[in-house]
């Protein structure tokens, strides 16, 4: 009856990074919203749209916000960083959607930081994975730890979403620990990437115990190799298992 | 010393799922290596360019042939479907590399099936998830169970990637029994698309117990919720835990 509601990933940041798909639907957006920081990395070519934002941690308000404009007759989009169904606001916009009779939600997927991170370190998210986020902000710490433990004893290897804020400065060691705890060993290929695809960019490799150390912010995206993990050349590689 | 060879991540294989990089680097290759299901899905601007292709499982001939290329000169590309990088060819090229020296390997991500997948479903990875693989191919199946095991555990939501071929016609039923057995209700909330952004794209939502004798084949990717996961308007969805 409405127009239908875009949620878009918008990938690390950069257009170029972007699908096709996703700038031909901003494109064709009236009103935009999304957290600033995300409204910000978006390129001239948007300029003229209508862009909608409310505070961090206000995402419902954001959520409902998409919705009213499209009650209006109006064309939206939200943009998620990175995929808007991997911790993005698809979920929670498909659970509000009910309360909206007449309302559409499309989501249009975008290259999460598991991905694009794991290509600036090499390749390693070359087997089996597991994407955990260390914020404990609506999830409480007791199940990212059952997660932790779990994809240890699945030598999974891990991306870490989230690893660090202001006020979960420890969290990264702690999830290592946990990690070494349960069978990683302390030699176990890591590495992270901070500012994907953005200005300042920066990636190390390390291992398992220096990483519990290592000072990592909000814009890190941490990887734990499996146990067959490697640094071949400087590049973080999980091999398939090919036979060479 | 010689051109990087770049490898590529195409996304679902609609040119449009593809990021503005990716196509930059196929139109900027004189060389564009990969299986021919992904050459064919190649749109008409890349017909110019050189293929170069080997069989399904001679995939280190395949990489070999990249770097051979780039050695007399040529600018290669290879590409994978998906995220270059998970389940790809990167890490075997990673692998490869110290062979060949003087070359360099640069990885372009794209959209992934967990990504692309879970857009046309709804939002089933909006909270941590794993990422298996039930192909047998080059994993033993102790390990496989193992991580369906360790997903159980973890009460992670599941993408599952390979779920069948026709040599493994049963595999996913033995998953689902996997999970069932170490904790995942019957009533679980799952789903699965064939030919994500192909022609022919199916989606199906169904509980665990269902998924469990449904047909699916090479061109599926399949969804299991976890334990809040829930089917809203007919869409899978795995909340974040947002209190609303």
């Amino acid at each position: 009856m409405y127009e239908p509601v875009y949620i878009v990933g918008m990938g690390p940041g950069a257009e170029e990074m972007m699908t096709a798909e996703a700038v031909a639907v901003l494109e064709q957006s009236e009103v935009i919203v999304g957290y600033s920081l995300y409204l910000d990395l978006l390129g001239e070519r948007f300029k003229d749209k209508e862009f909608l934002s409310t505070p961090m941690r206000q995402e419902a308000a954001r959520c409902r916000m998409c919705f009213e404009q499209a009650v209006k007759g109006k064309k939206v989009a939200m943009v998620c960083s990175g995929d808007a169904g991997i911790y993005g606001m698809a979920s929670l916009m498909l659970e509000l959607k009910p309360q909206y009779p007449g309302c559409e939600v499309r989501v249009v997927s975008g290259v999460t930081a598991a991905g694009s991170g794991a290509a600036v370190l090499g390749a390693p998210l070359g087997h089996d994975f597991c994407v955990i986020s260390l914020s404990d902000l609506l999830t409480p710490w007791e199940q990212i730890e059952k997660r932790l433990k779990a994809a240890a004893a699945g030598d999974f290897a891990i991306a870490v979403y989230n690893p660090a804020s202001r006020k979960r400065g420890d969290y990264l060691k702690r999830a290592c620990e946990i990690l070494m705890e349960n069978g990683a060993k302390p030699e176990r290929a890591c590495g992270y990437v901070e500012n994907i695809g953005r200005k300042g960019e920066h990636a190390v490799t390390c291992t398992l115990k220096e990483l519990k150390d290592e000072k990592v912010n909000m814009f890190t995206t941490v990887f734990i190799g499996n146990s067959q993990s490697e640094i071949i050349d400087g590049k973080l590689v999980t091999k398939r298992g090919y036979i060479l």
